[in-house]
């Protein structure tokens, strides 16, 4: 993942568009990234979205790697090892979330900490 | 990665929660996360968020975490080795938008194919 | 609705907020509105979500209000009459999708164009 | 906003497009809806996102057409007024966020509450 930041930060750097990837900026590019995710379920029911056809897939493949790319150069722009804080939330997440407590139930973390 | 991945598939085996991560749900997870992200840049300046006081920072790092979690949970799920997508999709945009012609300039990418 | 537009635009007058509601800031506001509604929904099988229990019913109604705030906030800074637009999609909607050829089937705009 | 709640529902009944009307589906197309929106304006100032060249207006008028346009479908398929809903989140808001102790000052809804 190292190589690839700073692959993309070279590929922002010669095209002279650091310019425009603020923080801000950034977190609306992905944002639309993880739309056009959404848009490729939202008709299909659970299950067909557990089988997607192979054109499908690999149209969704890209736009995982497209929200993946925007992620890390915004935490690039911000300082922030993706994978660290992403071991982190995890292990507040098992605090948080006892499997014995929370088995087979998945409301939404603001309804458990009412 | 492949070590949170693990890790991730465990969290969600052992409280039962397999269930609900159909990829459908989990673009939709992943989107409200994303827009958790958003929420914190909304009424800032591009300068205001290349700038951020500590403690919203560290709340940002920690959307940025949920983010990732979801993302590997969801290509996990449809089989997608997310590096190796991000690097695949990152030689697709070289050859989209090469230098010289896109110099400054940050229009759409469906602006360009037109 | 001219109503409505009128007292949220004196609302943001009133506390100085309209230097905070560029179309830039406010389509961030309005797409993590529509993000909390997501959130209402994303464990949720499709028929769960046809059976809202009263209080999370209510909740859902906020959001939509919400997101029909910001809608029209934006739609008024940017000189938009909201109701007009709609109508003249709806238009454009029933000639690109033509009840006999369309039925039963979902498929994305995007994928009818091809 | 009745007239047109009237045609919208009438479109999707001839195209037997209710069955993917759930509104867990449409809050999804909604978000995808705001994106393209938030797509308009990701690389843009907010200066810039206040004077939109006659074209990207006519884009970005089409966008929010979209949006209320699922608005409505889903606000309908919840039996919920919109609005009914916003005039009364109005209240809310000039309750919650008096003039005098929130002029010119936009932190976050959740931070206020602090």
């Amino acid at each position: 993942m190292e190589a690839l930041r700073q692959r993309l930060e070279t590929f922002a750097r010669e095209r002279d568009w650091e310019q425009f990837h603020s923080p801000k900026n950034l977190s609306m590019a992905l944002i639309a990234e993880a739309a056009e995710l959404v848009e490729h379920f939202q008709w299909l029911s659970e299950a067909q979205s557990e089988q997607l056809p192979a054109e499908k897939l690999e149209a969704v493949r890209m736009e995982l790697a497209d929200i993946q790319i925007y992620l890390i150069r915004l935490a690039d722009r911000l300082g922030v090892d993706l994978i660290e804080a992403a071991w982190e939330k995890t292990a507040i997440n098992e605090q948080r979330y006892p499997a014995e407590r929370v088995r087979g139930d998945a409301r939404r973390a603001a309804e458990y900490e009412d």
